[in-house]
């Protein structure tokens, strides 16, 4: 049970259910925690607690019965309750232009460290994972700048493949479906699930756009249980098929949301990405994950901080500045 | 004393002086080595024998000093001989249009190995210098997908600062004048200058594209002693600006030698240049050099081979195919 992606009904009482969060052991069991949080009407948290059940014989591979079991879930079927003024802000098609907030996903919401045993299996070594994740972007900026393009699953497979031959190992298909059996298991970031929280309860609209198909990104986010905060998912795959940071992949997602790239902010741990959102017009965000750094090339990010809650205060902040004004909750002044 | 651009004349005898290398030794020693080579008419190699000289105080620091260096050794001032009938072939303007092959410059040509130090002392691991080098080229595309551009050695500097910024580590001025000097001392493979050697006396015409501006790569070539092999270097900055494997950069050389890309040849040893240039219409070769493979993405290479030597053989093997006319010298048949 996917939220739906226009943001015009939400399943879950943002005022009460800030987040899922669902995670897989290794072998068979499987349990998600839902963390509930309260809040009085001017965004201020009142209380917080979590509740964690736990599924047997959700194992990695079979990836479509853990979406399966994802929709069995009871907390899932959670009754609907009054939606809140920070509900409403969130999900009203009135909202202000001024309130979209664009976030790239996989490691920038999603930390990727979950896909590190199967590079230690086939290279022996854990930082084969980002050695393949920046081939897998170059590959994909190579396609795009050949005029071709292939899926970013067979980009990622192809690269892998590459890797093996260059140093002598072997793919075969079980580390195939162990790596995109992972890639629909990666955990949020602990600074995650919270900035995502005041943003949506600052009134903000929240909306992605990644270089994964949205199919895939839906199952990531639903997994990892921050679906809900977004009212839209996006993907270069959708229609443009140039791979980030190519500016037509931006500019396609502010003319599909029908909003000036200025009035868009753009979110990445990638510099690469907020590199390319920044020439197309956006005004942009870095937040520094391990092993990232900004890049001192091109448009320089208009916020660079170490977590993602100091860019969502930071976003805040900038919102409030004369000249800009503050996103609120209709009915609010 | 560069060898001229435009081929027309060669300061070198072809058929004698197969090929100049020139090494710098820590601290102040400078050696240059001139392998000669005998041919036949038929380009069958009946001698070889090499002369060593020395220079003293041509340190790393002083790249201006080191070039001025090579340009006042005497072997290169040695007097012209008769143009052989092989050379006569490389040099013509007449020269089959099937007759040309585009070589990509740094580990195609020239081990960058020579780098390692500098990345050993910034961040205390050789294998600094491969994820370097893949993020050069990952940013260097990520700017032309933005449609911006900076000189590579921009965005070399701006990569090392970025890397040295995630991981904590410092980038001093001596770093980057020693990564400079270094990048003006690689030392072609093994198998470089005898594929060379083979492919001009075989007839071919042989030009370099690069991604760094033909000014460093002239520098480069003449340092380890096969600038002579070239017709005329070429580079993205030229004019074109934008970072292979953009298909607009193979194109736009095509038009500037006046060839069809079908009727070009385009070597490199990394799968996205390969990839580009296929998509432009090349004919392509991918040399394997450590560390690479092939990609299973977009067109294929033509020849996939291990070493330069075989890429030359089937180069050639190629031209004499049915419907592919072999190159010949001009008078010969």
């Amino acid at each position: 049970m996917a939220a739906p992606r226009d943001g015009s009904a939400h399943p879950f009482d943002l005022s009460e259910v800030s987040f899922l969060k669902f995670r897989i052991f290794d072998g068979a069991r499987a349990a998600y925690t839902r963390v509930s949080r309260g809040r009085r009407d001017g965004g201020q948290q009142i209380g917080e607690d979590a509740q964690t059940s736990e599924h047997a014989h959700v194992t990695c591979p079979d990836r479509r019965r853990l979406v399966a079991g994802l929709a069995a879930a009871p907390i899932l079927r959670a009754p609907m309750r009054t939606a809140s003024k920070t509900d409403h802000a969130m999900n009203t098609s009135a909202a202000s232009a001024e309130s979209v907030i664009v976030f790239d996903v996989n490691e920038t919401l999603l930390d990727f460290s979950v896909l590190g045993p199967v590079f230690v299996r086939i290279f022996g070594d854990a930082s084969a994972l980002h050695t393949w994740f920046n081939h897998v972007i170059l590959y994909s900026e190579a396609l795009t700048l050949s005029g071709d393009y292939a899926e970013s699953g067979t980009v990622g497979v192809a690269v892998l493949r590459m890797m093996a031959q260059a140093s002598g190992r072997t793919v075969d298909a079980a580390d195939l479906d162990e790596l995109r059996c992972r890639s629909g298991q990666m955990q949020t970031y602990a600074d995650t699930p919270k900035a995502l929280s005041d943003l949506t309860g600052a009134g903000y609209r929240l909306v992605t756009l990644s270089n994964n198909p949205a199919s895939a990104v839906d199952a990531q986010l639903t997994h990892a249980g921050i679906r809900p905060f977004f009212a839209s998912l996006h993907s270069i795959d959708d229609r443009v098929r140039r791979y980030k940071p190519a500016v037509e992949s931006y500019t396609d997602l502010a003319a599909t949301l029908g909003i000036a790239p200025a009035d868009l902010w753009f979110v990445s741990c990638h510099a690469f990405d907020t590199l390319g959102a920044a020439a197309a017009g956006y005004r942009t965000a870095l937040v520094l994950r391990p092993g990232n750094a900004p890049v001192g090339l091109g448009r320089a990010p208009d916020i660079v901080a170490g977590d993602l809650g100091t860019v969502a205060d930071r976003i805040v902040q900038a919102g409030a500045l004369p000249g800009r004004s503050p996103v609120r909750a209709p009915g609010t002044r």
